[in-house]
């Protein structure tokens, strides 16, 4: 029987309830995004008592079909004051659906100075004081928490940064093999941090979903399974490159963020490609690996633990968003370098991506050097330090540009931009202005449809951006992984079979579109009332007004295009 | 003849143009808007080159008239993202309107590292080199210009926290006796700095400001200003006590800014009251005086020299805001300590309001303690050594409380809350959250209204908001100081008359009231394009929810009442 788990961190309550018939056939994005907007105020403060963070695991999570083991996590974002959710990867999206558990909702502010631990089990949940995590970096964090509870509990959990409130905070949350993968997003660890949750410990679920027709759900899951495996990206390239497949295409386009956005292209991404990544984890040997999986039963496994020249781990997993903003957008010509920033990123409880942009802000701002590790280290030192400058870096890039005077800050609707300028790819300068969710590339990248939308062209972005974005999002509400959009773009009646065979309740296709259609409507409907109004649809300045290099294009989409991406 | 004098710093052009039909009758708060909404993107970066600074005398700006020198200034806030006005006593008003330059504009953004003066005389205009007033307060600013220029000529200029390009800085004004008054909110300092101009220096015009009916408006004129001086208030006062003459008035409803907004009463009130501040300078003698003017022919001479023990000036004009947000905000029990900040903030070229506000937020984060000046003054310092920590306080108050992770925040619409707490005084928190301007008193103060409407009462105060916002925003086209209005309110038709012998144009009472209400409109439409939606007419959270001693208040006034104000 599903339930919602209900925690109230100022009355330290914890409470099991009924689903509302309404949410019945949510999940996912589409749950928290719905939840958000009917229980959050939408002009409170997000580091405030009204705010809440839902977390919520896919219709089909927890089922046998490869890569729905997402968990989505919603709020107001601390970052951009709109609604956000991000996702990630690991275990606990599996765990929960497992548990029955269709949303976990932390509401509530605590007691001054408390720090929790919520625990989840199979007899219930409970909060236990955290006191002797505090302060300590995500890895440290998980260790421990493996240490008292078994490393086969899925955690859930936050850094310095989010305790700090930090706008720029993640929430990391442990897979299969130990590793930490991020819902990385909007500030979405400020919002965890606010309340006093370091961490969810949930442990192994007795319990596994129930099928309406087992056997047709599982026939079907293989089926959809063996075509990501036949599939040469997601059968073979992800295993090899992981993400990082991307990096010398998109520097082929001149859309890769280079020197704090000043140029598309840099002359060393070839040493940060997702080739030379594999090369190193196959030279080096020893801890190093590709072709790593961060859900159960993910056959596309785009993970990897990427080695020093030893063969001990720096990070798991070098992603090519980092590699982007981290990499050559601070002028790093080796994948080493990156990959200790992202490591210490990561400890911290930061989102890579925000903390690329920031670093690349206060370099323009005289505070490090382009290529220069030890100076960008010592800028994430004074994170972890919990400065002045620490916390000005810490919240992002807009407050960073805006503290240190800085004229060219990457950013739209408060949030840094991710991998792709949004000049040479101005299908995701669309985006990047019109999601609700802000800047953020997996809401619709429109990298993949290069081909067939010229990336330099004013039209047709619109309706390009505005079809990914229902799409992605109704795959955000399944659980999917966006990776595995291949052969569910290819048949979209298969997800309105496995719902059925989950569920029992027929779907058509145009209704599973529908579940991101609606839930993008419910999205745009609580950024309007909290403030983020369609006058916001707006890339930063400099996008519209500087050239970029190789391509020199500008984002220069009209209005009216631009218009068609917007669902409301 | 009526010109507008353009100067694109970029370009270093400067021209003269004539004026629009449509701008003819428009004056001081109503140009500006008026030309912000034509001319400025409303998406624009407040500090980039598409915001422009535009600067206006009122339509009855040097009359003989009392009080109608005001001085407009407005732009793009870099403080709120909305639309700004602020006005400011002191020459330039006159001078300009006798010039016969209806609107002065600064444009485009300068080549890099440039920093301007502008002449302004009876020959034209000319941008000419302001380096040697690099990093100069505004006081030595003003000194060295006098100088240059001789101790006649208007100063319009900006210390060095608009060169930052801080949020928090103020444009200053010099005035007959050669000191400063300043357009202090808003940010338009910071618009100023991103023009590269140091300082716009104007020497008198020989010419005088036309009447189609000279005799009419001077026995109008002297008939207005005897109601001002047979007034008790206007007439005796405000050449006492200034403005500080509400202290203990405000002290007594309850809504005096005490220790960052914890109270509503300070028990050393009774020290920072206008009669202690008169007291002291009759007693100190030396350079102290009260009854100051700092406009030509202005009869109500609210201002004041404050004198240290030894007779020395420290500042002027010590006023109430600063009083209440640098005084009792900061826990201060004596002028003093108020008056040597106020110096300080002045010189920095910044607002006082803002100042005490962001004081206020570091002192609740640890950086300094209530009631020392020491360490405040130190903070201070941050900001002129342009630190890390100093530009975080100089960009206001919402960033320092975003930053330094402060939960009492007090700002409406991303500026700092002025010297009534608007839950003891409900129709200034209308006014904050309904205003164009944001949190700004001068757009439509309640207090004074507070024996007609109760200041505790949820009813009436959105009729009471819209009435004070569409009559003092008339009076900011005139050009009228707002403690005019005395006259002005009881027989509105004395405006008409004016605006008759001055243009020889018929205006009724209602046209006047017209001028306000289209201002308004005009500067929500642009605040709407600009993205300050209607969803963010809100003060901060905690106006909402902690109880203000001792009336334990919380803001209450219900949504439907606060719609009532808003004009569009």
């Amino acid at each position: 029987m599903d339930r919602v788990l209900r925690v109230n961190v100022k009355k330290g309550e914890v409470i099991f309830e009924g689903v509302k018939e309404d949410y019945r056939f949510l999940g996912g994005r589409g749950l928290t995004s719905k939840m958000v907007l009917d229980e959050v105020r939408p002009d409170c403060d997000p580091l405030g008592e009204f705010n809440k963070l839902i977390i919520a695991p896919g219709l089909l999570g927890g089922t046998a079909v490869s890569s729905t083991g997402r968990i989505s996590i919603g709020c107001k974002s601390p970052l951009t004051n709109g609604i956000k959710e991000a996702n990630s990867g690991g275990l606990a999206g599996t765990y929960l659906a497992r548990a029955g558990i269709k949303a976990l909702i932390l509401e509530g502010v605590p007691d001054e100075g408390k720090l929790y631990i919520l625990e989840v089990d199979d007899d219930g949940a409970r909060l236990v004081s955290g006191e002797d995590l505090r302060g300590l970096g995500t890895y440290e964090t998980l260790s421990k928490l493996y240490a008292k509870y078994g490393k086969d509990v899925a955690v859930i959990c936050i850094g310095p940064a989010g305790e700090m409130r930090l706008r720029g905070a993640s929430i990391a949350v442990s897979d299969p093999n130990g590793e930490l993968k991020f819902a990385a997003r909007g500030g979405v660890g400020a919002a965890m941090g606010s309340k006093g949750v370091k961490a969810i410990v949930i442990k192994p679920p007795k319990g596994s979903v129930s099928y309406y027709d087992r056997d047709g759900f599982l026939e079907l899951a293989r089926k959809i399974n063996k075509e990501l495996l036949d599939d040469p990206k997601t059968g073979d390239a992800y295993k090899k490159y992981g993400t990082a497949q991307i990096v010398n295409a998109v520097n082929a386009i001149g859309a890769l963020p280079t020197l704090n956005f000043r140029y598309g292209a840099f002359e060393h991404a070839k040493n940060l490609s997702g080739e030379i990544l594999y090369e190193n984890v196959v030279k080096r040997g020893g801890e190093g690996r590709t072709g790593v999986t961060c859900m159960p039963g993910c056959v596309i496994m785009c993970g990897n633990v990427y080695p020093d020249e030893n063969g001990r781990k720096i990070v798991s997993t070098l992603q090519y968003e980092t590699i982007a903003l981290v990499g050559s957008n601070l002028g790093f010509d080796n994948l080493d370098s990156v990959a200790r920033l992202n490591r210490e990123i990561n400890d911290l409880g930061l989102d890579t991506i925000e903390m690329g942009g920031v670093l690349g802000v206060a370099i323009d701002a005289g505070l490090a050097r382009f290529g220069d590790e030890k100076s960008c280290m010592a800028l994430l030192g004074e994170i972890r330090r919990g400065s002045v400058l620490g916390k000005v870096l810490g919240n992002g890039v807009k407050i960073t540009g805006e503290v240190l005077g800085v004229s060219r800050v990457p950013i739209a609707k408060g949030q840094g931009i991710p991998g792709y300028d949004p000049r040479s790819l101005k299908g995701n300068g669309v985006l990047y202005a019109t999601s609700p969710m802000g800047a953020d590339h997996t809401a619709g990248n429109a990298f993949g449809s290069r081909n067939e939308v010229n990336p330099l062209s004013r039209d047709k972005q619109g309706d390009l951006s505005r079809n990914l974005q229902i799409k992605i999002t109704a795959l955000e509400c399944l659980g999917f992984c966006i990776f595995a959009r291949p052969p569910l773009f290819k048949n979209p009646q298969v997800m309105a079979d496995l719902l059925y065979y989950r569920y029992g309740v027929k779907f058509t296709v145009d209704q599973v579109w529908e579940m991101g259609i609606n839930t993008l409507k419910a999205e745009r409907e609580f950024n309007k009332k909290a403030g983020v109004s369609p006058a916001q649809d707006k890339l930063a300045e400099f996008f519209y007004t500087e050239p970029l290099p190789p391509t020199n294009a500008v984002f220069d989409v009209p209005e009216e295009e631009m218009k068609k991406a917007i669902i409301e």
